[in-house]
């Protein structure tokens, strides 16, 4: 880093939280609707107050994509993919401060999207002016594209970039951004699980019953129970057939990676409360199972009555909502006949099946030039070796959608202010504000090293 | 019947029905302590209205047992219950009519416990009238509690009664009516089945997760539904170990009754929107598993996400809520202790159960004297032979309470004007003019024979 930078970036150490604060103070719920046009348009005068062209990339009854290039020094060109959208912010009462009037407390920066991921827009953002300010242009060539419906799905994600493929080529992509873990090593994040997410609704009467009746009438609850209970067994493996046929063990590297990473038992106990994790794992082996082992969750069910106290009631309905998380290289849809074919072999005709979300698990392989050059870019930042993540719990449905229509590789680098404590999609988000300060000089650093 | 009687009911036959509007315009909905001190001041002052001597019976926080006393010629005496309560009346929008406000339409009044119990209590107030405008005096001695917690498990019952058990000594007990079947026939109810109402509840986690950390935290959702499938294996039999042992099978005569009833399998089939009923059952197959099948049942399922859409979330908790029906000599704090010992044998020591209800099944024999009278004294009404139900599908608390402190043998007889499709506890609930009016006469006719 430059001493002119460096010294901008102390004079300037405001600027990102001063950035962040707008950001947060303008309210963005894609699932309620909620000032989606208002930040729309703030997203759109930052990125053009940086000096990026920009352009709404949209579809009818969506929030647009902002999209903003600006030329750098050098033809290397990256993508960057954000989000301006934020989850709802309920339940209220549990903030400390209000969720859209950020608040400092103790270092820490307290807001809805803070972190998620307000805080990356805000820190990208601070080290493309300080670039600027202090060497005139960029090293390097900067596509981004800011969506709004990260928190709802992605859901018309593919069909805005569709028309738009061939302005998105880039030579990497950049992810949502990593942090930076408990021993301060850089993460790197270079896949996300796929989803199939269904309901499965049962009716066996047409309205409920007395339970008296019981005896001699069909239960929907019953029916449901005893058709979830044939998706798993006693072990608590998934038994629908052809269910893992097309799992792709995790190669020797991808578990060396996770192998490297600092153990966090203790915090994930502390955080859920729980004293053993499935099958009793521990240490590096949880991680091993948290990154290659996809699911059958029970997100949610329900039947009959739920309120305080008892009623007598045989339910006419019962429902559950069951995501699937897929790892390479299952896929969602085959994922969902098999799901169709296993209720129907066991009798379950009648159980309907809608499917609201789906998405295919996306990988870039530890191998690939890009990570490791972002690799050793990282490790050159403060000399620590990154923190690798072969593929997340999670999943980012505009990653097929990115790999499908734009091909290019990519990876989440620590270009934000995440941490393991920050509550993301919870009350009291927050980021610590010398988290943000680390983010913006790694994103001054990393900029200039891809330039280099 | 005295040409005197029928004269008067002839010119009296409006005298009911207004009763009947008078009790149903009082709203009196126990679960919501709606309505409930004006509802027993009405009871009592309609009790004394006809001569009876009253008293309430009361406990702290409960709405009071009405107790009424009249002697007649007879030293026969007849101990009368019912209830003033009502269930709650949500949802109003399926109301075509509001629920407290009686509306008669199509020879049909429509009220909120028009069928459960009021008309009882004006059908049985009616003949009393008759009888004493007639001839003075009653031909047998009655005594009468009308109780306010029936729709919400009779919780006060027996502590209320229990001061007072000797005041309510009698040659018989009428419990709440039965109404006439679809052939006419007088029904005779001889009991109603136990229940055991518990919630299970589990807990794995503090709080909610991300559901991308299902590969390695436990689920609540999946133990429930796990374990709620050990309670019932695939054909529908509950495997709760020793849970039939004190089963008593039907008796023959028990089973002979069923038989003579009037098949059932269309309206059922109409009401419920089924096709099938559980195991193909038909015809009077159906009412026997109806009558003698203990029963596990959910009444309520909750664990996590359950709104629109999706929430990709892994709940902290889940809940289930079960109510076994009891057949005789099951006892409600025996199933409980065998449901325990089954979850804590199949690893489910963490599932905490809390019993909201119980009761003893209660069944008074065939061959009881009290059945043969009453059963002799429903066919002389109208030459019908009675149709008799050895045991019903629901549950009355307040018989084992009664059993346990009075002692007097007891059943259900048609004093009342319930029919098939009165849609007693649901919106649009009402009874038919003429089976009220046919009550009456009922009533006149039994109180008069069981003074002859």
């Amino acid at each position: 880093m430059t001493s002119a930078l460096q010294s901008y970036l102390e004079a300037h150490d405001a600027d990102a939280r001063d950035l962040l604060v707008r950001l947060c103070r303008q309210p963005s719920v894609s699932a309620q609707h909620l000032g989606m046009g208002e930040m729309a348009a703030l997203v759109e005068q930052l990125l053009a107050a940086a000096g990026f062209t920009t352009e709404r990339f949209a579809v009818p009854d969506a929030p647009p994509i902002i999209f903003g290039e600006r030329k750098g020094r050098s033809p290397y060109t990256l993508l960057l993919y954000n989000h301006y959208d934020v989850q709802p912010p309920e339940p209220f009462e549990l903030w400390d401060s209000p969720p859209f009037e950020p608040t400092i407390r103790d270092g820490k920066l307290f807001a809805h999207g803070a972190s998620d991921n307000k805080s990356e827009i805000a820190a990208r953002l601070s080290a493309i002016h300080a670039l600027l300010a202090t060497e005139g242009d960029l090293p390097i060539t900067l596509k981004w594209i800011i969506e709004g419906e990260e928190e709802v799905g992605s859901s018309h994600f593919e069909d805005i970039i569709a028309p738009h493929r061939q302005r998105l080529t880039a030579d990497a992509c950049l992810w949502e951004g990593a942090g930076f873990d408990v021993q301060g090593r850089p993460e790197l994040g270079l896949g996300s699980k796929g989803l199939l997410y269904v309901q499965l609704d049962v009716q066996c009467l047409s309205r409920d019953a007395h339970s008296g009746g019981a005896p001699v009438l069909p239960s929907a609850a019953w029916r449901l129970v005893q058709a979830l209970a044939t998706l798993k067994d006693a072990s608590g493996r998934i038994t629908i057939p052809g269910f893992h046929d097309a799992v792709r063990p995790p190669s020797e590297a991808q578990i060396a990676a996770l192998r490297e990473q600092p153990v966090m038992d203790e915090e994930m106990k502390v955080t859920y409360g729980v004293e053993r994790f499935v099958d009793g794992l521990t240490g590096h082996d949880l991680f091993v199972r948290q990154a290659f082992a996809p699911t059958c969750n029970i997100a949610g069910l329900e039947s009959g009555y739920t309120g305080e106290g008892s009623k007598t009631v045989l339910p006419a309905k019962a429902m559950a909502k069951i995501d699937f998380r897929l790892v390479p290289d299952q896929e969602p849809g085959d994922i969902l006949a098999k799901l169709r074919a296993h209720l129907d072999a066991q009798g379950y005709r009648d159980i309907q099946i809608t499917t609201s979300e789906t998405a295919e698990p996306v990988v870039t392989p530890l191998e690939a030039p890009i990570v490791r050059h972002i690799a050793a870019i990282a490790e050159s930042f403060e000399g620590k070796r990154p923190s690798i993540t072969p593929l997340s719990g999670g999943t980012l449905p505009l990653l097929g959608a990115l790999k499908r229509q734009v091909g290019v590789p990519g990876l989440s680098a620590p270009g934000n202010a995440t941490y393991y404590g920050n509550l993301m999609h919870s009350p009291n988000e927050h980021i610590r504000l010398a988290d943000l300060a680390r983010a913006v000089r790694f994103n001054c650093h990393m900029f200039a090293q891809l330039g280099a």
